[in-house]
């Protein structure tokens, strides 16, 4: 069997844009389900097929409506009733890929404009020959509408169709059901509601669904005969399709919910949704598929715009990859809500069951802060309305402040973890998992982009309203986190013992040294803010004043500051991830380097093993020295990088980007582009088993982050913005947008220099390289 | 495409005992998975393939562990963990019948020793040449164990094959799941262990399960790698065959629950039921695939050699039929278990949520009063030990005494009708179901298997124990239930006004025959009770006298049987089904009746037109006829029988066996042997959409009725045992088992003659049609 993915199917105005499946394979439908995933921030609908295969995984998401099935498990992003499925009966057979002959498959995703399409020749078993171009959005231009159509043409016979097609709440969350069944009704003989809430949250989501027929252009007044079946409603019709004609089937249907942001503080929002879903329908049904998918389509250009990065490589799944990545940026997050954050999975599958990490903070921040801070302080604004959850957590674990959740879903949830994973394979045994409790840079890595989203935008108004809250609350919980020991001659040390950092290889690690600097630096930002506030005294400071106690806080955050214990390079220079990191065995993993998969370390050792060998799942260290930039000089970089680098597996999707951008700032363009290749592959490539719990939406931060901070050379350094770039040997241009205090740039890197333009309405400035430069508003600048 | 269905695969000392399915067809998977259901009372295993196909319903259950998803749906049968799917990859290709080549194909169950074997011929998409032979039982020895086996061979060349196989928890009720994840474990490597408990009702359930490979008969020690998952617990190994070479996997399971009859009254049910279960499944485990089967067998060959019903027929098909009927009436029913009653699908699918219905009382239970009593007494003793229930139900209608539900799980939970069906095709609005409230008849009716329970029994401790408090409970409910009304002249009347009768297609009557007069035998059945309780003034006497004041309560029972209208036959002989059923209009149902399916009138007419035609579902004056046998003469059950057979469209797989009995009765064999026919192809049918929901209990109980109550004219009347038969021109040979009075009796009915052998030890005496004759014990008699 060949390759599964084509990257080239997009020509003319087409090229770079179009990511087509030619071939159907029904042990891999997962990859291509999540990968194609469409949506709008607002809903993400999974792209399983119309037709149902077995291991399929049908998923539609609406963000934020967390429930949780029982006490035993934690909340997570529902799967709400299906609206995709559309069954077809060709001449008394039922169509499906695995049964007659497929003459001809392709899939295409859109990535300009965000349409999934299929075209399939079929040979049902009965000898029918059909055609079938299938095709669906997701609406850009209204956030609650999809759109989705069939054509079905008869070859060469007459042909009886049937068409079964409805909104399906058998679906679940991999057997847990979060949906009381609710009610059914049928309107007007075609249009579809189904209402069900969540069992706990008691989010009442709304589904309507309506079908219409044309055979060859001409509407169709066909029967519908309602089918009305437990947690099913669909309707059934049938026609007989003479030779050569075409059947089109055109699917609306809208999605309301109670939580929707037009409900926020709404008392009776569970009456209202039941209303707009119905009028909404009506609208869009008044409105017709073609009306509903040019405003998509225009929507989709208008983002573009401002949003493409462009690429001219030898390769040119380059420029299609870090589009897909921009696409799924672009629908991964609901830009004007504030309660909710983006999942690990986004809204493309049930993997880690839609909860936010610090993948948000540091993968993909640097990406919205850059070129979209509005959505950037959306995103931060979710950490700002969720500290009442890190309050609680902190206590819950015995410690003042704010000790943000690792896994994060309701604003109020704090630590939403599971505490249990699968069983050990060993002793058969549950095993526990500890990062909720031990993972606990994600503190000081939201202070972080805090700050990185205040440097780029100047954004006071956050900053008084969550941001000092932010870093002086996660402060509090640092400082009273460490532990004090005495050091003998240099007095009292504090430490950071128990907990894990980036490289979850390692676990009951003390003194992690990407968590230990990030306090520091979170500590020292919070010293300089305290300041500031105590300045001016005024509301800000009074808050804050009744919370934390900023006096002594101060005084507290100081001796920190002063007593944390920072690890420092050895006599090669290499410092240590951990404390006795050096005493670990180092084994040779050429072999697992060079495999396609990752995790396959574990087929020769087991986790006892893999704990005593230098091994490393992710860039640990070397992220730290991406974030902390000017703590490190260029040797200390360098020398760090050889050392981890060779040591690491990149088992997590996390990994590469770091080095990619790593090796581009230290010059090594060549090891930089096969980092680059290594995460555009991570979603994208041809292995069809990396998806299946959906696309990594790290990753697609990363892959942005390779190209515009690792080639492009884009960095918040030392307050500033800085630009030095370096495109790979493959690369013979790159250009990309900005946005810097508030400020539009584009930005042109050529082998033979670079053009920035200042599109915006004043002067901006910023380093290339170490020098400091001004760009006045509206012109451009040559480098 | 050819009958899928053949009913003449066994040869020699199998003919008669083998149903195969010759023909694989992936849209009618729901009629083998039904019809093909293993079981012993306790575990109720459905038959979908090993294999997943989209469509199949893969349900195991236990019976009575009945939970409730949430307030808004009614308790149900919760499908629990799935043991029985077992993945094969071969050659790198998904074993499935809808892929590759299928070369020849037969499923079969013998339903002499329970046993359903498949042998599939297939070549691989990738041309691997297999034969695979799959094999499972559900033992009838120990209740808790189930066995598959499974043998792969290859053909044409060396191939891999990869197993997967486990325990899957993210089965549902059609979307509802009724269990907590749970836990998982692995013990030794190799067997899994899954626990989970039902989120409102607290069963807990434990699954086991393990796997044994060899290859052409020589056990393998293969690795087997854990997939542990949410929800999921399986082992894949993998292997490669040469060709010629058989690998055979043995899976062994077995189910425990902390519902057991074992842990009746048993606090730390909980933790025993894992103790319990581990240890079976060590001691299964060192028995092996082959005893346990053995074993099972040995229990059917037991159990058939006093159930078994020998008809010797023109057409195989009724002895097959038959015995399809019996196997079903062993496996559906739990013979010690008197906390749970017979669902009306059995324990073979999701249908009627595995509740009992009037079904039990009236066409189950005269077949296990007359061949297996002592199933009979837990079957009503359920019924006793529900009467807490009943008289909730009565309460919360605003009556006195003892209202059984119409719908019954739980003991104590009454009513568990679902309130609402499907949506209205035409408004779109949910459907009120009513025949919770409405069909009342059921009081009645457990009153009048209580009776016949006692005639053939003459169980006096029964009747102390619940009998005299199930009818004198019914009879206080009934005499509060009656309206009385001015008759004018006749002075005041009773009636019961607005009921459903056993006519579903009619709602809102007045004055049902078949109600009023069972509710009239009923009182004066509590009637006489009360004298006879008051003459011993016993314990009994002084429990029901504290709960019922029976003084009292008997003047009552006897001014309502004296005022209680009961519907005489019109001057053309005919008794009204209800008020006013003669002013209903009368159409021409012969479309109908030809048809295949049931329903088909629903295609031309809606509900409420049909409620205004004279059209039946089902038998309903003529069910009265039978049960209330001598308040009837031969000449209104002639007139009567004619008029509604008109009538009737056997919409309910109730109603035929009514027909075929009564048409015996009046000795017009050949329309006897009609129905019989219709009951046989209810389930066993070529129809291949029958059974989806489930096979129809009843109808097993209609199929022993039609032949042994009608051909064989075995009835319990006036307070005796009858015996009369009259052979269909089809047959030869009736011949079958009864108990009387303890009495076991062996009765072969001929041409020629009847042959009666009373097998027991003592001398039973019964009536030959209207003559009453006597068998000494051990004795025989000819007639």
């Amino acid at each position: 069997m060949g390759k599964a993915l084509n990257y080239t199917a997009g020509v003319g105005e087409k090229a770079g844009w179009v990511i087509e499946e030619k071939i159907f394979d029904p042990s891999h439908l997962g990859k291509c389900e999540a990968i194609f995933c469409q949506g709008n921030g607002y809903l993400g609908q999974r792209a399983a097929l119309e037709e149902a295969y077995v291991g399929e995984k049908r998923n539609l998401f609406v963000t934020g409506t967390f429930d949780k099935f029982d006490a035993e498990e934690v909340t997570e992003l529902p799967n709400l009733p299906d609206l995709t499925n559309l069954e077809l009966t060709i001449g008394g057979c039922r169509f499906g890929l695995d049964s007659g002959q497929l003459k001809s498959y392709s899939r295409q995703l859109d990535l300009e404009d965000g349409f999934l399409s299929r075209h399939v020749e079929w040979v049902s078993p009965a000898g029918d020959e059909i055609s079938l171009d299938f095709e669906r959005f997701v609406s850009l231009a209204d956030e609650h509408v999809l759109g989705q159509r069939v054509k079905v043409s008869a070859g060469n016979r007459d042909v009886e169709i049937k068409i079964k097609s409805g909104i399906n709440g058998r679906v679940t969350n991999t057997g847990t059901q979060h949906f009381h069944e609710g009610k059914m009704r049928l309107h007007k003989g075609f249009i579809m509601e189904m209402c069900s809430a969540t069992v706990q949250s008691e989010v009442l989501c709304c589904e309507y669904a309506a079908n219409l027929f044309y055979v060859d252009g001409q509407r169709l007044d066909l029967y519908q005969l309602p089918v009305i079946d437990r947690r099913f409603l669909a309707v059934s019709a049938s026609l007989t399709l003479k030779a050569g004609q075409t059947l089109t089937v055109e699917k609306l249907a809208c999605v309301h919910t109670s939580r929707d942001k037009v409900y926020e503080g709404e008392e009776s929002a569970k009456e209202k949704v039941i209303a707009d879903g119905r009028k909404h329908m009506e609208g869009i049904l008044e409105s017709g598929y073609d009306a509903l998918a040019a405003a998509s389509r225009k929507a989709w250009k208008e983002h573009w715009a401002t949003a493409d990065v462009l690429i001219e490589s030898q390769d040119s799944y380059d420029q299609i990859a870090v589009r897909f990545a921009l696409y799924h940026l672009n629908i991964m997050v609901k830009k004007d809500d504030d309660r909710v954050g983006i999942g690990a999975k986004a809204l493309s599958g049930e993997g880690y069951k839609g909860h936010s990490f610090w993948d948000t903070e540091i993968f993909l921040l640097p990406y919205y802060i850059l070129t979209d801070p509005n959505t950037a302080k959306t995103l931060l604004s979710y950490r700002g309305k969720s500290l009442p959850g890190a309050y609680r957590k902190a206590k819950e674990n015995g410690f003042k402040g704010a000790m943000f959740p690792w896994e994060s879903a309701w604003l109020d949830d704090g630590e939403v973890t599971p505490l249990w994973g699968g069983a050990d394979v060993v002793t058969g045994k549950p095993m526990k998992i500890l990062t909720g409790v031990l993972e606990q840079h994600i503190s000081a890595d939201v202070a972080f982009a805090v700050w990185q989203y205040f440097i780029a935008t100047g954004d006071q108004e956050f900053l008084d309203r969550y941001g000092y809250e932010i870093v002086i609350g996660t402060a509090l919980f640092w400082t009273d986190r460490v532990e004090w020991k005495d050091k003998g001659a240099d007095g009292q040390k504090c430490y950071i013992t128990d907990v894990i950092g980036p490289d979850e290889y390692k676990e009951h690690v003390d003194n992690n040294a990407y968590t230990n600097y990030l306090v520091h630096w979170n500590l020292v930002l919070a010293d300089r803010m305290i300041e500031e506030l105590q300045k001016e005294k005024g509301e800000t400071w009074k808050k804050l004043e009744e919370k934390f106690q900023l006096e002594q806080l101060l005084t507290k955050i100081r001796e920190t500051v002063d007593g944390l214990y920072l690890p420092l390079p050895n006599e090669d220079g290499i410092i240590p991830q951990f404390d006795r990191y050096f005493d670990l065995k180092k084994i040779d993993l050429t072999k697992y380097k060079e495999c396609d998969v990752v995790g396959t370390i574990y087929n020769d050792y087991n986790i006892e093993q893999i704990s005593s060998f230098q091994v490393l799942k992710q860039a640990d260290t070397i992220l730290l020295m991406l974030l902390m930039d000017d703590a490190f000089d260029t040797e200390t970089k360098e020398k760090n990088y050889r050392f981890y680098e060779e040591r690491t597996l990149h088992d997590s999707s996390l990994s590469k980007s770091t080095h990619c951008i790593m090796a581009a700032e230290l010059g090594w363009t060549k090891e930089a582009y096969h980092f680059f290749r290594g995460c555009l592959d991570t979603d994208l490539g041809q292995v069809m088993t990396t998806s299946d719990m959906g696309i990594h939406s790290a990753c697609m931060g990363g892959i942005w982050q390779s190209a515009v901070c690792g080639f492009g050379g884009v960095r918040i350094l030392k307050d500033r913005l800085r630009m030095s770039p370096q495109l790979p040997q493959e690369w013979s241009k790159l250009a990309f947008h900005l946005v810097w205090q508030g400020c539009p740039l584009y930005v042109t890197v050529e082998k033979g220099g670079t053009e920035i333009k200042n599109l915006g309405e004043k002067d901006v400035s910023f380093y290339w390289g170490e020098e400091e430069i001004s760009i006045p508003a509206g012109e451009k600048l040559m480098k």
